[in-house]
């Protein structure tokens, strides 16, 4: 059934297959009058594209948008934005091996049970290729923060056994993490992350890591009580993305080990407006945004295409069989996933900012 | 706006407050011909209710359930299922010091800001105590599971600094986890735990833990790719789980440090059945279930409530104020939480099995 | 599947049977800060309910709602609103000769196949004694209207072969329609048509007739296009009541019959609004309010219970068979429905209003 | 807000504008395995398009189809399916003394009120030409219904004061109406209908009409009771075509006027199926269908767009003005509509169908 759209108001439905004609987004319920071109949209693209270093897929597509609806005069208005990216460099061949043998780590076997097929190619729908989607929604989603001062950062703290401890400012974070291809705000643990995702790339093999998101200037009162909170409406747009195997907020799963004394922000007066000084709650409480930084983070497995033979069950004869795994992958994926986790949250924040009444729905 | 409602064919919707009339949920979408019975949402009920051993709070409430309508001839009959519960044990009184002071680590000041008020009768419909919708919903749906052999479980694997070690069958877990007041299969363990607790509580402080789950026997394609993953949603119905600041699947942040050859879960036959010898994956591959167990945990902070003065600001006066916190409270939520944890997953489950084309949409 | 909720952002949700514990509605999405108490509710039911005159069915069911939740200190609170009304009256024996042979013109051979079975006890959800629920999310609709000054005024304007011919001011309709027991304005018609039913009740037959509805001072804008349109989400909510075979908008069918040179409604200024001399479009234009006043008319069957043998098939046997019906019921449903008509409207009304950013979503 | 997408399970999200880039639709939530190809869709736009015949609007476009995504291998792949066609023959200075004079009879002045600007090249999204959405949603529902032996037949009934009298068989009526360009079962009445639509067009007026559908072969029991009625959905379906001013359903406006013992439908059995020999209902009881025919007409009114000096009011100086309509247009949209309302219940009936286990979600 269906379930490629997301949010309330503000909606997404995101189409596209990793060796189809074409990928795309179409926006729904973006107010009228926000001015927006196809530079906007392409510019978080690039930041997703993959080609761009050399600890990427080596698969080269220039992804370049055309905006297909929903733009008069410059400016939004008020209908569908419909945005799309054909493929072009794609060479189904690569996967012909894979016919009937699901592999290990993906959904090809899920999608077989489930639809009766699997796209062979490149894992079709299930493909990381389909965040582009998400970055089209997210790049019309940025617009609209921008006018409102919302800024939404992930970046890179951890990449297998390597992990950041320095801590940075919201500002430093955002201007080093354009300096190094892995995203990171440290810029000397960048360069050891690099090498250790190029000595896994040199091994055929791939590794996980964690992307902190920090979502900055957003609003108090975000988010609906009970089935309809800012965290869990966060925790699922995360949890959706593709090799997410978890989602923290605030202190996340630290807080299991303290008490209540320990953990409870504290209010206080800072220029006449109230916060807390600490912000173990992540900047959510009651399932709202409490006014403070909301900061998540997620967890991401390392990519499950690895060379090597790998076991797993011929469908057809219906055998243990093996297979081995060509193609063009990313050796780790978080670097690039940022971008999506970027576009995942702006989206549930736009969504939310809408629903309570932040902006109005139907002009900006 | 409407955010009391979850589900997508198969809905639930709750109301109630902790101090109003009454508390309850309908079921909308269980299909006709299932067995159902006052006493089979009352013994879920029990499980939740508080009360029942001295590491709960003391508000004594026998939560006892009232069906309004959904049942003819002892079966449900596919229009929308009532049940309430009548509050009984309020004492309002205790919480008058709150107007207008808003507790730290309560969603009391989002409410103000967003609806222009706060219930301070211990937090209205932020209350904790309106998770009892939450069961009733879990109670349909466990009946429903149960026809297909579907168990939903949930048990304490760590409390503060105590974390279980020791691994457990399925089938000791659920004998182990009735038979200590935590909830957790490590019966030595639980005892530690339950000691941790009733020092916390014997201090006016509270204490954080960990709760798995462990969703058994779940069909193959379960969750739909994109944006309603089926981990993506119990995602979702977790984190809106009041106190729950995390959410993992199988190994969830310790993927972020292993690497895909280590990872990847592969395919062999048991007795004809395609299976994973490791469940690394915790079940679910691109959003589907592969038909492993699904195991979830999830990290619960320590409840807010703690004895002591705490820093807040007055909203009348817009000044730096304290407060303390008196009423009756639950000094770790983990065990009473397995509950509500149980029944989020179990209608997550059933909406994906109608939604997937398992079970039937009107008749079972 | 679930089925008994209406709206998007501000949703009804109803439950319950003609012969079961009780019928109700839970309004989820209402602003808090609403004045409203059990007596504006109530005032709408007895508006519906039976047993009020010699036109409409002898069950006596005097309808006292019970509210629990969503009030705090006489105001809505922002969470969902519960009323109850529980049966009294019921008889089900008049019922048991039905068991099986479902009667013509009802729902009971539906529900048969769809559910596996039907409640033969005087229809079960498929009786208008649900629109209990209707009427609820109507009485609270309309007092949300009422800050606006916007009303929802049904009238009958035909009962069989009688048609009221002359126009009336809006305010002689409100006033007239409460002078007698059809809702109808006109005084004299009013007779007839109700001697016309009476006629009906005694030959055991019963009659079908229209209603129009105007909706004033609706605010111009409401209403989105393309799938989401004022008059498309009207004529859903006026077809889903029980009974009624057509809605039309305007001029309706009789537009069908002229020429865009007659049909068009040109644009003046009074008082520097705009306005239309003409409403041959019924106050909607692309979907959208337009900013006069909406009308729109329902065809009523008329009730299919009537007396005397009628044919059907033993659904055990699946041989011809007859049934004769007996219990108690309207010979005409239309002046009830005048009730059940407004609060339909109401609710869409209010909906698009948050929906188009006229209402805030949270707090009004 | 969001409002371009129709249908519970199986979705239909529709973008784009008279004068923009493209237009074209996503379908989501069809099953995998239903072959489909780009000439399925061609086949239907080109009974929508326009410039066939003199009685359409003289605007040339081939409305040639694009399938960007949810194919593989001539299938369906359970993935959304999104097609495009690009406008070609846009003459966009035609509408240029249209800028700030809102068109009497058009959704102009609603949307510079909810948007703060229309689109006033040829009315932007309120076009009727956004109807090529419907048409490619409705291509892939017929295509599904077609493997159930379903068919949705609209035929023209009626053209300002030219009426059908005589009946047809359903075979007749689908074969007649490829034979004349009104698309009316009646060849006689046919050419009479033609002519008055030419003599309307050369006098700068336009006609409006009705038009009637019928659903052959619907299963028992589609549509779910209370809000969700198939007749709620049929009637919102088509009252959310532009033009549309009435919806009914069997004898519709007729059964005001009849009484109960003449309208109900009794059952008999024919072939050991239950029908009935009468069909005032229209196949529809209870919001369910019961196996009969589906009857719906809709009543349309005049195109709006016709020559000569019109009445309206200048949105900049906000004083009273006239404007002249030129462009192109059609005289009556009756014709056109057809393929428009076949395609809107063909969606409806196939999402019911998913609804209610007669399809199944995923895989057909």
């Amino acid at each position: 059934m269906a379930s490629n759209t997301t949010g309330e108001i503000f909606k997404i439905t995101t189409f596209g297959a990793s060796h189809g004609t074409a990928l795309g987004a179409i926006i729904d319920g973006c107010p009228a009058g926000l001015e927006l071109s196809k530079e906007d949209i392409q510019l978080e693209l690039k930041k997703r594209r993959p080609g761009t270093s050399n600890i990427t897929t080596p698969r080269d597509e220039k992804d370049q948008v055309e905006i297909l609806s929903g733009i008069f005069d410059g400016k939004t208005d008020g209908t569908p934005i419909t945005a799309i990216v054909r493929n072009k460099d794609q060479r189904s061949k690569n996967y012909d091996n894979l016919i009937n043998n699901p592999r290990p780590g993906h959904g090809d076997l899920c999608w077989q049970k489930k639809f009766g097929h699997y796209d062979y190619r490149g894992g079709g729908r299930g493909s990381g290729r389909i965040t582009i989607g998400h970055v089209i929604g997210g790049a019309v989603s940025k617009k609209i923060l921008e006018k409102y001062n919302i800024t939404v950062t992930a970046h890179v703290i951890s990449i297998h056994n390597i992990t950041t401890e320095k801590k940075y400012s919201l500002d430093q974070i955002k201007e080093n993490i354009t300096k190094n291809n892995v995203r990171c705000a440290d810029i000397e643990k960048a360069k050891e992350m690099e090498e250790r995702i190029l000595q896994a790339k040199n091994e055929g093999n791939s590794v996980g890591g964690i992307v902190e998101i920090i979502i900055d200037n957003i609003p108090l009162g975000l988010g609906q009580p009970v089935f309809d909170k800012l965290d869990g409406d966060l925790a699922k747009a995360l949890m959706n993305i593709g090799a997410v195997k978890g989602v923290e907020v605030g202190l996340g799963f630290e807080s299991a080990a303290l008490t209540g004394k320990e953990f409870n922000d504290q209010y206080f007066l800072e220029n006449d407006k109230i916060v807390t000084k600490t912000n173990n709650c992540g900047g959510i409480l009651g399932g709202m945004s409490n006014g403070m930084p909301v900061i998540l983070r997620i967890a991401v497995k390392p990519t499950p295409s690895v060379s090597g033979i790998q076991k797993t069950v011929n469908l057809v004869n219906n055998k243990e069989s093996t297979i081995e795994i060509e193609g063009r992958h990313d050796p780790c994926i978080c670097p690039r996933i940022t971008t999506v986790a970027e576009s995942a949250c702006s989206m549930v924040v736009v969504d939310h900012m809408i629903r309570a009444g932040f902006i109005h729905p139907d002009k900006i």
